[in-house]
């Protein structure tokens, strides 16, 4: 059975959850304290050189960083990741979207708020990265507005990976009532079979 | 032809073009001046609502965004992007790593010092940028030590990726005296055949 090292409130580590919720993979959880430094200790880098969670554990015991990279990896081979050339690109280019424009402000905010004790400077980015991050909202409404799901019709991983933060995003501060294309396509993820909340593990 | 919007000194511009060139594809580049908001006029956001280059027109009139996400849809069924479902993943582990943990910090440092009028906060953001960059660069100096290239032996998209902005991390002021893994990786990368510097188009 393969071992997912995981934060349960880590919306990357969701992610991945969910993943194997929908996809009816058995899996181990391992909790990773990362608010005490446990993904940055020797242990643990030699599974993540980078320290973060999660991390996939595979049953050939290799470990596989990056909670997009292992989406991708879980998904290959199922309805969740079309197969057309053009549209597996399409899901990674919102994948990209994600991790760039999207999760270090949308994500960062609301681990902020919950889990630090910001200083003036985090205080004084934390504005930046609201502004950033409504503008990786505006993005998701404008395409949103016309498609109903990321990558064409069907519910895939470029869904799963904004879904995450997406439906947390008011945690970290963001009002979703502007954004109803964005609500409404929250609904519908919410709605796939075998859907499962984050604070489930 | 397919066209390339694209800004000569942005290494995510350049990550496309070398791969372009490695794949002896005829290709026409079009200049946007990002330093002048060229990538944010209303008709270039009708290519990417997220106003970033590059941005790929493919031949069918189809615009693809996101540099990882182009460079992965080009290498698809080539010997640049490995078939094989876990070296596949890796080699997207690499590229995710590449634009959460290393390209807004050496990236974006490169930037403001060539480009931009710092002002007080994007100075004292500078210094973090400096840690986190080198973070990631000792990140790729423990892997490379162990491995020629990002994934196995074999040049693939994952080290395009990461190239394109370790190799100018100098000019962010990143001192590559102390990676030699690193350096001598850059130089596995610069003699590739059909390698093209940065500067050329």
């Amino acid at each position: 059975m393969s071992r997912l090292y995981d934060y349960l409130d880590s919306g990357n580590g969701y992610k991945v959850r969910l993943l194997l919720s929908q996809l009816g993979l058995a899996y181990t959880r391992v909790d990773v304290d990362i608010l005490v430094g446990a993904s940055r200790t020797a242990e643990f880098l030699e599974k993540n050189l980078n320290g973060r969670i999660p991390v996939l554990e595979l049953e050939s015991g290799e470990y596989l960083p990056e909670s997009n990279a292992i989406l991708y990896y879980l998904a290959d081979g199922t309805p969740f990741l079309p197969t057309e050339r053009l549209a597996r690109a399409r899901v990674l280019q919102w994948m990209f979207f994600e991790q760039y424009s999207h999760e270090p402000n949308i994500a960062t905010a609301r681990f902020w708020l919950r889990h630090v004790e910001m200083d003036e400077s985090q205080r004084a980015l934390l504005e930046q990265k609201r502004r950033l991050g409504y503008a990786a909202l505006a993005v998701m409404e404008r395409h949103l507005a016309e498609s109903g799901f990321f990558v064409g019709d069907t519910y895939t991983i470029a869904d799963i990976a904004l879904f995450a933060y997406t439906h947390v995003a008011p945690e970290g501060g963001f009002a979703l009532n502007d954004f109803p294309a964005v609500c409404r396509w929250i609904e519908r993820v919410r709605a796939q079979p075998g859907h499962l909340p984050m604070s489930d593990a």
